[in-house]
């Protein structure tokens, strides 16, 4: 019940957010995916090989020069239908409680989802891209073209992660 | 000329940005690093094993809970003093004209950058990490731990950028 009543499960710890924003987002665009509601998107991006469809808006659009020659784009996106106040999480199909730095959890201060995905297609200002988990309509906040120089390190480790190598 | 009038070089293009802001950005932190000056910057990240130090707002500092167990991090920040009207840029170091979604370039609509670093300490909500690039003082927006499962493409290409694998 306090879940339903508040968002917020036992053993999660809530801050007092900032009184005012230091800065302004535009939303660039909209990521169309097959996924209406939560309980339908894979639980994460490698777990489905679904094509989705990054659309930039028409402003923006001569800022894809050149993209088409990236097999690979960091996407940052907004996910606008979380909570910005917890630190503290539980996560849902894990047992024990999290920092929220320590999560990809959508609640987070700033909710701002970062995926690589895979660019398939580029036709216009629609990017049909494989590597994404979320809503359709999500606001699209940024593309950026991924550099293995500097954006890979296969070996990286989260230890609290131990059993099973996927975001929680 | 029209570069130190404009801040906009020859071949660049701007758009209009929307009228207003779609949502809105805490600083949760600031990032110290070696640099005051942009000249003094490294390149990129790649060129300096510089450690410096991430310092997470005092509200925020249970969110870190967990976090020293990953060996590496996302890190997302704000270039507050990129404009953010560029759709077509010149990169300095680099001959031809690309859009801005195909470089990494702080000038973009969202100056938000995202940047792999190794952590090498956690004392209390001070970070020490190696592989950031940025200016002294630059405002901290999340802080993420690194999946190789899901963040790693090491046989990614970005196939513009072919005679040299650093990104512009």
């Amino acid at each position: 019940m306090s879940e339903s009543a508040f968002g917020i499960r036992p053993g999660e710890v809530a801050t007092e957010l900032p009184p005012g924003y230091d800065a302004g987002v535009y939303f660039i665009g909209r990521i169309r995916t097959p996924w209406k509601r939560r309980e339908e998107c894979p639980k994460n991006a490698r777990e489905s090989d679904a094509a989705c469809t990054i659309e930039v808006d028409e402003r923006f659009a001569r800022a894809l020069a050149g993209i088409e020659t990236c097999s690979h784009l960091l996407v940052l996106y907004w996910m606008d239908k979380s909570r910005r106040d917890l630190v503290l999480q539980v996560p849902r199909n894990r047992s024990g409680t999290r920092g929220t730095f320590a999560l990809r959890s959508p609640a987070r201060p700033n909710p701002i989802a970062a995926s690589v995905v895979r660019l398939v297609r580029v036709n216009g200002r629609q990017l049909s891209v494989v590597g994404l988990d979320c809503l359709d309509g999500t606001p699209l906040v940024d593309l950026k073209p991924y550099f293995a120089s500097t954006d890979a390190v296969p070996e990286a480790v989260v230890g609290w992660h131990a059993e099973r190598d996927q975001p929680a």
